[in-house]
């Protein structure tokens, strides 16, 4: 594997007209410009949650692809608690990958079937006429009952008050495509808008008219796949798309050295408001919010977010900081 | 994309000397031999049925992959089906994929929190001491009671029966140590073992010397990725390893006009079985059975298998014709 001499560098603008839009892109719009209005009437900040990875197929009917591995645990969670910070929430997430609230009973650690049970036929329901059934019930083994109930709960509020709007995508152009359009349809938000780009999106694409039309066989020797850059889509999104937003990137990396290094070089580039910092294999118990300061000899200022201890989930300290932060700024810091 | 014109061929040992074996597979290969030791002597036909896509993770400290698109339907459907048919299953799948049972309730297209209700509290259940909760009940929706009863009376059967053992794999490796592993604890059963590989396995890999350590740094230009060819592992699966076994392999291709060429390709290579061909767009519609047929002229035999009116799942034909196959076989046909 290694980087070729002789990048090829599309610009976000030659990339939105070479690749092909979404199917469903038009569908999804008018669903994000209807939840937008009512959440700006109601006066509640709204936070973009992506989540997962995004795919790059290598065929034209895919077979293959290119994935970045995440189950959607971060974005899944954070968007929980922004829900319960008041905020509504539209969550992009890679179709199949961790969602709020379903996330607590995933099917492989935790699943569902397990804790159902078939109890006897309640003598007070009578069986309906023409039924064949024998009027069993399906119960909740009582020692999942409260765990269930609470979630439960919290998902029929968000559903009640209608501050949650689930949107899907599948490919790297899927994930782009989706990201200007709901960028802009947030812009009239102004400040009250916050964008927390969790989703691991792909650095690398391949261009349409390079893409094998079918399964590329085996058999003919080794496989070799040369990859473009993906364009850098925090530029048009801080500078264009939704330049009064509050943006926060994530950083993910194997190299503990180069965390810090590589989050100060996105804001230097980029001058959004934050980068948070993760290691992949300490994510769950530290990150490091990465900001610019002036007023620091360096020019930037990290702060380190740990899980306290008795605690299960970081991200509860992590959106507390963040919705401070978010709160400052609404208000002109 | 191109396939380079001196490919490094590895032979199936080789690959196994040269690659790392999963962290699990002693635990796994004792859960197996005492499975199929259990199920030998109550005298059960096993079938090892394989689901879902495996990964080639591109990093040693693993942030991008490459992978193969498949949920797991054909191979979670199919083993249902198997189970009904009064088989024991070695249900080895890729994690996170569909799964026999829990896959009629997916997180995103029949979520099972939205079939869950919170109920008043049952004046007849007394509230545990010292318990702050309220009683409250969680109840299944009526409309959704009998499909999930239906399912929850299958799932419970096999699980006090005791005729399943789910294994799981991500990466090719895992795949190819654990398909051996397996195969050689089922060889004790000769003729009453089947392998149902429907699994989606890579044709590629990324020898782990060629592999870089840490996530592979974008903005050096274009990414090129240059893997070898995975071993041919039916040729020892049919030779050394389950010579006795009823092998049926899967061949997904989106050029129709490829299907049955490349079905008579493998079945002349390997000398199984059975080949079942689908094509992408076609497969849950019709797949085609290919076997070899010394009394016809091309020395092949096809038969189509489709869906009929009236029916939702074609994996209901298709082990139904597979059990007939099989039971002819274990006679000694």
């Amino acid at each position: 594997m290694s980087n070729a001499s002789q990048p090829t560098v599309f610009s976000a603008e030659q990339y939105f007209r070479m690749q092909p839009a979404p199917a469903t892109l038009d569908q999804d719009v008018a669903k994000v410009r209807a939840f937008v209005t009512r959440q700006k009437k109601d006066g509640r900040p709204v936070v973009l949650v992506t989540s997962g990875g995004t795919t790059v197929p290598l065929e034209r009917n895919v077979v293959r692809f290119l994935d970045n591995f995440s189950a959607g645990t971060r974005g899944a969670t954070s968007a929980e608690y922004f829900l319960q910070a008041g905020y509504a929430v539209i969550f992009m997430h890679r179709q199949f990958s961790l969602q709020p609230f379903s996330r607590h009973f995933s099917h492989s650690t935790n699943p569902f079937l397990d804790f159902l049970e078939i109890g006897p036929s309640n003598p007070m329901s009578p069986i309906e006429p023409g039924s064949s059934d024998d009027g069993e019930t399906v119960k909740v083994l009582p020692s999942m009952r409260r765990e269930l109930l609470s979630v439960l709960r919290q998902y029929h509020a968000v559903q009640r008050a209608g501050t949650m709007l689930t949107l899907s995508f599948v490919t790297v152009d899927d994930y782009l495509f989706m990201l200007r359009a709901v960028a802009q349809e947030m812009e009239p938000l102004g400040r009250t808008a916050m964008f927390y780009l969790a989703a691991a999106v792909s650095d690398f694409f391949l261009p349409t008219q390079k893409m094998a039309e079918h399964k590329i066989q085996s058999g003919k020797g080794s496989l070799q796949i040369e990859m473009d850059q993906v364009p850098k889509i925090l530029k048009p999104l801080r500078d264009d798309w939704a330049s009064e937003g509050f943006i926060v990137s994530f950083k993910l990396e194997t190299d503990p050295n180069l965390l810090i290094p590589k989050a100060r070089q996105a804001l230097e580039r980029y001058d959004h408001k934050l980068v948070i910092g993760n290691d992949l294999n300490r994510r769950k118990f530290e990150v490091v919010f990465v900001e610019k300061d002036p007023t620091s000899k360096s020019g930037y200022q990290e702060s380190w977010v740990r899980l306290p201890e008795g605690k299960q989930e970081i991200e509860e300290e992590m959106i507390k900081k963040l919705v401070e932060m978010h709160e400052q700024y609404m208000h002109g810091r």
